[in-house]
């Protein structure tokens, strides 16, 4: 019954899910009209179209400035640490209040509630750079930062549990009273502020509306196209995400997308103390105050052979790209008395057993011509180790490059000395 | 007579020489009067004091101070550039002009002859950290930077080969006029310039005499002191020398000490574009201008190999710090009856031919309890594996963690899911 494991299998839930799925025909200049979401494309262009018209019609005042920058931070905090890392990753508890605070947070960056957000989310890790992949990473930059919302899902979504979801009464809520709250919270709030406040509805509109609402919609979706774009795959390079500085700067810390598709259910999306994740530090600062709890890490030790796997894997990518010594087992052999004869016509050398053509680098050599001249038909190892001079490791490396046999007899057993120090350590790959 | 080298003799010529050698005795509280050089210590401690004296009676005039810094860089560009780079190591060849131009810049250094100075230089490339070392870097901070010129030589110089720098004509001249040379252009043409000039005499004097002497004369010290103790060993461990930015900020680029001890005949020390190493761009600039030829450079592929041999090391060490899977020949054998026995008393699952107790784990699987306990005595390995859900490398290493077992007769091929992604590329040591 058990013997060698099926491995056909890789892929295998995806391949019937995809086939039993009937999705919809390619998008053509043609069916185009009829296969668009118009509104979801009013939304994503009104937006940045009335954000420049306010810019070139109405006064940017500081306090409205002020507004937007704060206004914005709120949105991304209920995006970063709740749609996502609270929702959709379950990475963290946290308390009722903290949880409405995302939620409405959440619901003024509008796009979508927590749990039509969660289940594309969970989806898409759990399907990354598969056709099952709600944004499709493996699309395009384009595709995966506006176009999948733009249009029908080509693909009906496939399963994820979102059983948890369904039974929290805060996600229920939001849910519930998505359009209200979305179009409250987004839009009518910012502006009531600036307007109320300070008697700044035009820019309470304009920029505390619309121009934050741009700037958080693409900071957000800079998650979905970016991150899996520009970057270092610094825990694995099985998929796409990328870790990158500038990600996460444009988006409170989640910019670290090769950590997070690794170890998703981390609080974290930055392991470094002084790398940029606000979003964490959110979250700490909540278990500080203990609206949050129970922050889950996954542990150090596999954080840290998922990194020297991807080191190591690096390293030997750069080592194959350069040539090394031809191993021992390859050089002919000759035997003393080929060696004796071969040397009158060119300078051979024998050190640890190996035979060397020592021509070219003769005149190279900064210990002289004249000391490896005398050792041409003989057996130089224990001046080159010492007895003359103990020659540094790069000349131990170089020495191998100029190898063209062994001698027989010579390597019955191979001495350390045989093995320049460029071959000590060797990377191998299980097969 | 040629079969496995003798390394025993490594280190052989040095032993011979320090037994033949007959060392001076310790310095200790009874013999020091007589075994201190005075002139070299009258020299060392007298610059810095008068500096010193020079500070708090002088007016530090702006121009003194730019004559100051100019004398200090034409000085130890002598030193870099010539002393050490052209005739301690050969490593590109100099016109007559540009020669003179340097042993003038040494000389005013006030650091011995370029015969005397490279003499000892060569010894200490040869003997590093042994015995035979002059400047002996194994001897501590202090030893190595000012200790080992106070005092006669503990032992004999051991023999290196200088007859390149006795054929030199500019060699000859310089150590012949040494004394005059290094009083002329070490004080009195820097203070006559300030005292001619801008009839500075006392600042010239003080300060582009003997404040800027001071500065020359530990900014070269480091070299020996602070080279071969503070950065990284980026080339070579076996050795002392170290690479760092400091050091090479005080000493025009001599600072990539450990790549300049394992490539001494590279007239770079660094290799980088981006590096600190402006006696290179020096040795470039007169090479563009023809008065230098014949640079060296020690051939690229071997430095490459040199680095990627310590990175490799040093990615080893991370690796054996912490621990990984244990091998598969190290776990107990079971048959599958008991298996489905003990998987009565704890939640045992099968995985690529391996017995894994996942009770920990349960609660913290990402997938649910559920999916674990409905595979507990069965075999998972195609659910594991794309069945249900494609589960990440980091998932993968982690199962590696739980094995307490190898199914008896599952593993007769070993096959790729058997191995987890974290030991697929394995560093082995030759031996
Ligand atoms: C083909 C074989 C050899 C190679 C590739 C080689 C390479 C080198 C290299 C790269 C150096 C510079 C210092 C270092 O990197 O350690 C050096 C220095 C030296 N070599 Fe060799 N060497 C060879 C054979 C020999 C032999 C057979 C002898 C002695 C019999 C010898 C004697 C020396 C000495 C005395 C120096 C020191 C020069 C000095 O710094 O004064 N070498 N060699
Ligand atoms: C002891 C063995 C197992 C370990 C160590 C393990 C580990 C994990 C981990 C770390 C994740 C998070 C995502 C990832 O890193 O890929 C995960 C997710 C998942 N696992 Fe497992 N797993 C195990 C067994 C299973 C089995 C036997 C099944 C199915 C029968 C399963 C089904 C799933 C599913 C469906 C998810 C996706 C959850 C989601 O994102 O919606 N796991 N597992
Ligand atoms: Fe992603
Ligand atoms: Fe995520
Ligand atoms: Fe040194
Ligand atoms: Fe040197």
């Amino acid at each position: 019954a058990v013997s060698v494991p099926d491995v056909g299998s890789a892929g295998a839930f995806i391949r019937a899910h995809l086939a039993a799925a009937s999705p919809l025909p390619p998008i053509t200049v043609r069916n185009w009209m009829k296969e668009v979401i118009w509104f979801n494309v009013f939304v994503v262009t009104a937006t940045p179209l009335l954000s420049i018209y306010g810019l070139c019609t109405t006064v940017f005042r500081p306090k409205t400035a002020m507004l937007c920058v704060a206004y914005y931070l709120w949105n991304m905090l209920g995006i970063t640490a709740g749609y996502h890392r609270l929702w959709s990753h379950r990475s963290y508890n946290a308390r009722l209040p903290l949880q409405y605070f995302l939620a409405v947070a959440g619901v003024g960056a509008v796009q979508g509630s927590i749990r039509w957000w969660s289940r594309h989310h969970r989806a898409h890790h759990r399907y990354t750079d598969t056709d099952l992949d709600p944004y499709g990473a493996h699309l395009g930059l384009w595709w995966s930062h506006l176009g999948w919302m733009l249009v029908k899902p080509r693909i009906k979504l496939a399963p994820v549990d979102i059983k948890d979801l369904q039974n929290n009464v805060v996600v229920r809520w939001q849910h519930r009273w998505f359009f209200p709250l979305t179009f409250v919270f987004g839009l009518v709030l910012p502006a009531s502020i600036a307007g109320w406040f300070w008697d700044d509805w035009r820019g309470g509109i304009f920029f505390a509306g619309f121009l934050r609402l741009t700037c958080v919609h693409h900071s957000v979706f800079c998650v979905n196209s970016l991150a899996h774009w520009l970057g270092e795959t610094t825990f694995d390079d099985k998929h796409s995400p990328r870790d990158h500085l500038l990600t996460a700067i444009i988006t409170l810390g989640e910019g670290y997308h090769n950590f997070h598709h690794q170890f998703p259910m981390d609080y974290r999306n930055a392991v470094k103390w002084y790398q940029w994740d606000p979003t964490k530090w959110f979250i700490a600062f909540c278990s500080y105050t203990g609206l949050a709890s129970h922050l889950r890490k996954f542990p150090d030790v596999e954080i840290q052979r998922s990194l020297l796997t991807m080191q190591l894997k690096t390293l030997n990518e750069k080592r194959n790209s350069i040539p090394w010594p031809v191993p021992s087992d390859e050089l002919p052999v000759i035997n003393w008395q080929s060696f004796q004869s071969e040397a009158h016509q060119r300078p051979l050398v024998l050190i640890s057993g190996f035979i060397h053509d020592v021509g070219e680098f003769m005149d190279q050599h900064p210990g002289g011509r004249k000391l490896l001249e005398t050792h041409v038909g003989k057996d130089a190892t224990s001046s080159f180790f010492g007895g003359v001079y103990d020659h540094s490791n790069a000349a131990h490396n170089l020495l191998a490059t100029m190898r063209v046999g062994a001698l027989q007899g010579g390597l019955e057993l191979l001495h350390e000395t045989a093995v320049p120090p460029c071959s000590k350590l060797q990377i191998v790959r299980w097969s």
